[in-house]
């Protein structure tokens, strides 16, 4: 492929900076051949300045354009073909086939929302008739709706380059909401970002939208993104990756003269709940899909389950070693970037060298290898950090002496994006009052599955409280994620022709 | 009436504190005979433990029985007769009528909460059915609905001693979602924040719910209220005041450990746009009622419509002339607060001092009359501190040569809870593209109406973009203010026997 590596501005090409960097083959750790200018603060101004005049008209088209317009992005990104999938695998080190379902994944989250704007429900629309009789005073006609809030900074995960990059849910629900998008390229896939990012071009074009509804900005420094998330005219901000990275644009953005919505989901550890049923009857089974789940796509999931909790003896210490067997059995996988594989690696040495803690697993070395360890409910809380996040293929089993135990242990715990019950339905009565505390830290619980799976439903919450995300109030997976770019507006007594369209008689 | 001055937790009226203050007669500006403990640190808190642990029993209540409490508190709010008008008359300076009016308003606020309740639409329940024969992957089962945030902080607003304090709208949204509520009193009513207390109180034991469903807490300092914003276990707040006031509450929500969202509604200046017709065929009538709408209340409203837009030459002057005229008939009335009337006439004096700004009325000197002044459109954007929100009877007309400086002129506005606009449908065409700028800056826009009238209904917004408010995704008035104290959550695969009831088959 031809990587131009420049800014997409205003449909079109360019760089004018000087600071450039190179992309990175995330098996082998080498520079590829491809450079990316960093934006200059010239740059981002015009790319916001561009979206503040295309929200002009994109704020206002059609629920009908632009639902074409999402089906045509998806469309266009399909056309990419296989180039995008191999150059994503060559820049993040995920496997081909994994690409194709994200791929997938990517296309169906444009076509649901197209499909959701379609359906006028989504505006939420409250009419409250006049009354002109009512006394002491008439009752004036009132009628409520969603309008998008104007343009929006996107940042991409690292670890879904389609499904949560650049013509990801975040795109895809600012766009469908009608506002135009500033994108912020992840430096690990820049390659990709781009190629994804001429395919939104190409669907602009197509559909005769205003150039500045979307645009794209490369950086690999921390100044791009303030620059964009400081910026008066941005009215929102989307981003999914750590929780240092979240927390900073989100003091950023509210520390504004104008604060703004930050919309960060910054991980968690996922607690799983593991009832005795599982280690008595039921331990081969889960032990083995839990190990998948904990080394899918190597650990690198926002919902992987890095923290289980069990109560009992030697039947819980027997499921663990079966399931520490499982995860020696899996190979090691290229993780995004060295980066990422060393923090990895140095995050399990720390954890391993916790008091309390005991290995079932060998530590990773070079290798981001799965790796397993537990910890007495008693000493964990007293070594709270042992239950950060470590990124990667790896859990921490919490193990009490009794169900009570585990509950104080469960209270203690902060906000998480999910939480998941393994058990039999017979034994749930005991666990309602901890299933109870797990549903109030979390955006979705689970029940006889696993946290891995995000499910692109009008139900799902991909979100949950505060450090999982910066907004408990909110969702970046599903339909409903669309309400993070709009905001009520009442109108009062207002004459047929001037009402938006969707609030006539 | 017995005052006794202290806090109220857990269903009891103490103080350990040594800080008091006493309140104050608004007419006379004398102080009365009942003091008021300030809370200290060991009682907030107290307050605040207290509505955790009635959380873990009111979060779950059903909504016959939240509706039934909040039915109830409407009754005890009634019970207390005229003694609660008095007392609030006395520490506000508002009259017998108009409050008789608010107690009513307030009332219908709680009630309208418990109706909206029992209806589960609310709950925003999205069910996608589990589809086990789905490729490659079966399809789990997905519910979703709202659930209570936890306990709230509500700030009470000066201007409407019922309707935005202790019993007021953001109390009532909160009961209604499942929060509990620990509520700072207003220091310029803090007796009237008493009664209304012990009603809450009474229906909190009538209903037999948890005693820390409700606590009350005084104080006239910052420490207060700063201490119940940062304690950890707030999960949101709501506040309805000054612009400095709100964002000094926000500034410490997003700095805590854990931020936390704030709904500040601090107010704005309310823009009507005057178009032609109005100065040519309906001067008298529209002058009448504007003079009106802005001397409400003393002009206490924060809807009060604060900055008149208007293009033209002598006709419009002429409107001006007969608008000052009018509003130069009406008495000055009592100001809540001897502090908000001095700032009324040090902010009109600073006003008038500006280059550029014609008075039309005298300014006031010892009482707060009403006020109204010109400015061309060009001087208005040199100087765009003379539209900052002088809160009393006043209006500044901006007075520009053409729609278009106007258009110009309205685009530089900042949001604003309302904007109005006053004309004849035949003219409507001409200025859409001013409305349509009005309608990006705020949370409702009237047509042919005065803002100031706030209507408790299903599709009010009461809420608006910075610096109106601290959140524009909210309202603090009609039934979706609900929506600010609840977040949601989803539950995949789970058993029926632990779903929430709502959700269950």
């Amino acid at each position: 492929m031809d990587v131009i590596g420049k800014q997409l501005i205003r449909g079109s090409q360019r760089a004018t900076g000087k600071e450039t960097f190179a992309s990175v083959h995330a098996a082998t750790g080498s520079e590829t051949q491809h450079t990316f200018y960093e934006a200059t603060d010239e740059e981002i101004n015009d790319a916001v300045e561009a979206a503040v005049d295309a929200f002009e008209t994109y704020g206002k088209v059609t629920h009908a354009e632009r639902a074409k317009f999402l089906r045509t992005i998806a469309k266009e990104i399909e056309q990419l073909g296989d180039m995008l999938l191999e150059t994503a695998s060559s820049e993040t080190g995920l496997g081909l086939e994994r690409l194709r379902g994200e791929r997938g994944r990517t296309m169906n989250q444009l076509n649901a929302f197209a499909s959701f704007i379609e359906d006028g429900s989504w505006l939420r629309i409250i009419i409250d008739r006049a009354d002109p009789e009512r006394k002491p005073l008439p009752k004036p006609d009132l009628r409520q709706m969603q309008v998008p809030i104007g343009p929006v900074a996107v940042f991409g995960a690292s670890n879904f380059p389609l499904a949560f990059s650049v013509a990801g849910g975040d795109t895809a629900a600012a766009l469908a909401s009608g506002c135009p998008v500033v994108f912020k390229a992840h430096p690990a896939h820049p390659a990709t970002c781009e190629l994804a990012a001429t395919a939104i071009m190409r669907a602009v074009e197509k559909c005769e939208l205003p150039a500045g509804t979307f645009s794209m900005l490369h950086g690999r420094s921390n100044r791009v993104g303030g620059a964009l998330v400081t910026h008066p005219h941005i009215k929102a901000v989307a981003f999914t990756g750590s929780f240092r990275g979240g927390k900073a644009l989100f003091d950023q953005a509210v520390r504004r003269p104008e604060p703004i919505p930050v919309y960060a989901e910054m991980g968690s550890v996922n607690p799983v709940l593991i009832l005795p049923s599982v280690a008595k009857r039921n331990r081969t089974n889960v032990a083995k899909q839990l190990a998948g789940s904990i080394t899918l796509g190597s650990g690198q999931f926002c919902t992987n389950p890095g923290l289980l909790m069990m109560s009992g003896g030697d039947e819980t210490q027997d499921f663990l070693s079966e399931l520490a067997t499982e995860l020696a059995t899996i190979q090691p996988a290229t993780m995004l970037t060295s980066t990422i594989c060393n923090s990895y690696i140095e995050g399990i040495k720390n954890q391993r060298a916790v008091e309390g803690v005991k290995s079932l697993t060998d530590g990773p070395s070079s290798n981001p290898s799965p790796h397993l360890a537990w910890i007495s409910a008693a000493d964990a809380v007293t070594h709270p950090h042992v239950l950060e996040e470590v990124f990667g293929p790896s859990s921490m089993a919490v193990v009490a002496s009794s169900m009570d135990e585990l509950l104080a242990f469960a209270k203690s715990l902060p906000g998480q994006l999910t939480a998941t019950v393994l058990g039999e339905e017979s034994e749930i009565g005991e666990a309602a009052p901890l299933i109870d505390v797990l549903r109030q830290k979390v955006g979705r619980i689970i029940f006889n599955g696993y946290p891995t799976g995000v499910e692109v439903s009008p139900a799902m919450v991909h979100g949950g409280p505060y450090p999982a995300t910066t907004d408990a109030r909110s969702t970046s997976v599903g339909t409903t994620a669309i309400y993070r770019f709009t905001r009520p507006v009442c109108f009062q007594n207002f004459p047929q022709q001037l009402l938006p369209a969707e609030l006539r008689d």
